[in-house]
């Protein structure tokens, strides 16, 4: 069966580890943290080689995970922040000189699942236009770096690509790094709010919820790119996908349905593909499908990913 | 196959058209306005006796439905705000005095498809306040009805039921007629952005995007209830279940899969039900699925249900 | 000269103070936190007798004050929230019982200075709607409050007297305290995002930004009623007030102007006073005046009070 | 005294009139549309000299008074769009070629008064994506023209100026023209909500809300820039001078305190200045005054923007 539409590197990280033991230029690192209940997996595609056979691009891929990140016990949001800080210092630019970061929030702001991006960023401290102002004095830090941040919109929104705009935004102030948040598209429910995924590969065609149709990349910027997501929404074909996998899978396993499975399994592959084709609605194709408490869970993990930034630019 | 949950009457209509025929005390009529495409279903049930056959409360159900509803172009939403005003002014309570009319926007303003309610309430003219301090005299147009509004949220931000906060707020200022308005769950997504259905017998528990689990009736209220509703989800359990269906009628009609087929119709219906159950995932529960431009037709969809109601009051 | 319409008890409490040292009946506090920077000061008005003569209900009146209270530190919030649910705490009524507390966030959410109120109920924890499914376990501390919370929205949207909304609601759920949070307008620009006023009486007429007609105290509500408020904006009458004011001293202070001065005293004090109301634009009355970075205090003061409420009625 | 700072052309327009009889280089039109009751002045400075002498660079400045504008009975408000987009029509480049319009939202959609360039461009019909995917079949009028905009938001949350953020956009994609909507402040309380100002000299420091450091001109952009602005809020200083004007001038009228104003006037110039300098407080520089129902009339007046806007574009 043809896999789901998914942005979130866990997902391939399965896949990933499974191939990487025996794949060369791939290496995985798996941390868990047991106080905090937080599970870190790095995997690092080293080689062109090795990116052509992940189907992925050459980078690093960081994915935070806990059970109760989109609704923590106070104190526990703190915990993923830290751990989030700590991933994003490693992933930024070094240099004795003062950093300039462009933060954009991808997204719709109208739309509550793909409003990650948009109300993170409404929660960044912002001190460009103070550096410019008052000087390297303008915070009792010195090394305070210079932060700035956009929320482009969406297509329909604005009649242009959120590349074009951070593209431009980006040529007037040259900052060293761009940062882009983005809610993503996962594979499951199960994942949905579990995972931060950060990478400095960029934002990808087809990636988050609001299908952006450029890439967001080193190479199409001009600048390191690191992207952090958090999967928000299961895409509705995928929904369906998995419970028509589900039900071919029982019809295999229980006895009484034995024949059922046999004469599915008599069948050949297009004439199966061709069925499960023809019962996905087209009308899927526009749909996703999102928990009822999203509202909650955005404003829990926007202010996770906020508290992040903010930790991993200014302590 | 077990039925998905459907708010929607025009779906029951369907069922509710063909029974009729056969039904003492129900009557159905349907209206087409070929200059604007939009196509009036009206379904009476009568006696209680076709009540309790019908599985649904005595009442008038009335379901506009246009395929353009929620994507109009400039004008074509005035013709189904007109046709919607007229449903209304045959609801409402007649009388010679000035109506005091309570319109509650349900659901939650923070999760987009669920913002139905409380973005059509903000659009509205409200009069009350006005007629309470300079008296009848306040509008050039002498019966102009007493109008206030209350969005009343959903439970995770207030503590409370729907019931309880539109109660608590009748029961003080004693209006006639209370309109509620709700974003509705259909059970295909054909139907989402297109019918307005409206009914003279208030909200029912499991209705709704958010799931009200109080009964809003001329029975609770103590006064008459007109409930406005346009489906902007589906549950992700019907589009599931929806697709299993699919895929077991096409086992039926394709010829090289005859055999599949029957032996799944040899099982017990007992075993399919299980089975069906068995693959859904439980996450799926609190799950819907909604169209990725949700955020423009909620826009629209809640202009055409304030202006519906401006032009039912004041014209 | 007329004062300007407050709200702000401490401005009161600077008469008060002088005043109360020679009346019976009133009692003043004050604490000065030099770690934190913060002063509390407590009013007490113990007799029919001095409330009368003060021209304020009987009542605690505490009023905590604090420079960097908009715009603190990372930290220093969490002080001020820490003092406040210290206060809170010693207001509210005690008991072996389950305490049931109703929270109204006064005030137009569309009207930044106006949306204290409503932005900082959005950040409690609502808990009654557990406590009513699941009983006294729904959480580990067995001795958690049931929190309730409405936002009444303001006239020109509901129609309705922000009392016609919160007495239904209450009435329907009988909390044993309310506790209403409005903004406020103060008297002096210096006053706006320093200070947090508590008080065990209520709201009066003609307070807030959006003049609340009536009165919501115990007498109105049958039941105690805790007054949150901080001021957010001064009446445009008031600044030109004051302006005059301090026209008029400068009159009397310098030298070269003392012949303006003197024939200003010589004028009777009806002239004056008609002199002055004729030089205040009448559109002058509905306007207030209000800082530009207007919505950054707020979301930060509304965060402050929901903590302080969230740490009073959880910790 | 010093004049407060407007950005509203029409008081500029009452000195430009009486000048401008004098003033060679600069024409004054004036129309009074009766049944609408909207007053169109049109102001064109046509030399290098004459904007020297007005102090106003060359260019049109077109201002159109109504005084129903912020809150018009329906229909109204078509009317001052369909004048509004008339006037637009005139200041759009013409040519043969599909146009390729740019249009920007300034001010802090946060802050009421501030926000009606955001709300403004909520509203517009955008068509660049169409058109870039589609062709110029997209739409049945194959004249459509390329809209796009942005919402560049304020210096505090994009710690850049809203010049870098429309220039880096407008450099990537290339518009024709570029329209920038801005909330003003007026000179009196009498013009809030009562004018719309276009002009093709674009916006200037200092001008709007908001207070842009940067032109936004032809000469910064390199292409025409059309500006349209409405006056929501007066600043605090200036209403304070505006009340100390008219408490001199009531001083000198009456006649009982003819000493009073004699021996104002027997102060030099500077003492007069210095002392109302004095009076006036530093706090207030920040400050704003605006009506309490701005809520409302911004939504109007965005309303009558967008609609102005979207009439000039596709009728």
């Amino acid at each position: 069966m043809e896999q789901g539409r998914t942005d979130l590197a866990l997902e391939e990280n399965e896949r990933i580890q499974t191939e990487s033991a025996k794949l060369k230029g791939v290496r995985a690192e798996e941390e868990y943290l047991d106080q905090d209940d937080i599970r870190i997996t790095t995997v690092y595609i080293d080689t062109e080689n090795a990116a052509k056979k992940m189907g992925k691009p050459k980078g690093v891929y960081v994915t935070l995970e806990s059970s109760a990140m989109s609704m923590p016990e106070e104190g526990e949001s703190r915990c993923v922040s830290e751990q989030l800080a700590k991933v994003l210092k490693q992933l930024l630019p070094k240099g004795g000189e003062e950093l300039s970061v462009l933060v954009a929030g991808l997204g719709n702001r109208m739309v509550t699942p793909d409003a990650l991006g948009p109300q993170a960023v409404e929660q960044l401290c912002i001190t460009r236009h103070m550096l410019k102002e008052f000087g390297p004095y303008a915070y009792e830090n010195e090394k305070t770096p210079q932060v700035s941040s956009i929320v482009p919109g969406v297509m329909g929104q604005t009649g242009m690509e959120s590349l074009e705009i951070i593209k431009g935004v980006a040529e007037q102030i040259h900052p060293d790094v761009l940062i882009v948040i983005d809610a993503l598209a996962a594979r499951s429910t199960r994942r949905l709010g579990r995972t931060i995924q950060v990478t400095d590969t960029g934002i990808n065609p087809g990636s988050g919820v609001g299908n952006h149709r450029n890439k967001i990349t080193e190479e199409t910027m001009g600048m390191p790119v690191i992207a952090i997501g958090i999967p928000t929404v299961v895409e509705a074909v995928t929904i369906v996908n998995d419970s028509m996998s589900g039900f071919l899978s029982a019809l295999e396993a229980s006895e009484s349905m034995k024949k059922l499975s046999d004469s599915w399994r008599h069948l050949k592959e297009t004439e199966q593909k061709q069925l499960i084709r023809e019962l996905l609605s087209p009308q899927l194709n526009n749909m996703f499908v999102t928990p009822k408490d999203i509202d909650a869970s955005i404003k829990q993990m926007s202010f996770t990913i906020a508290e992040g930034l903010n930790i991993a630019f200014y302590n």
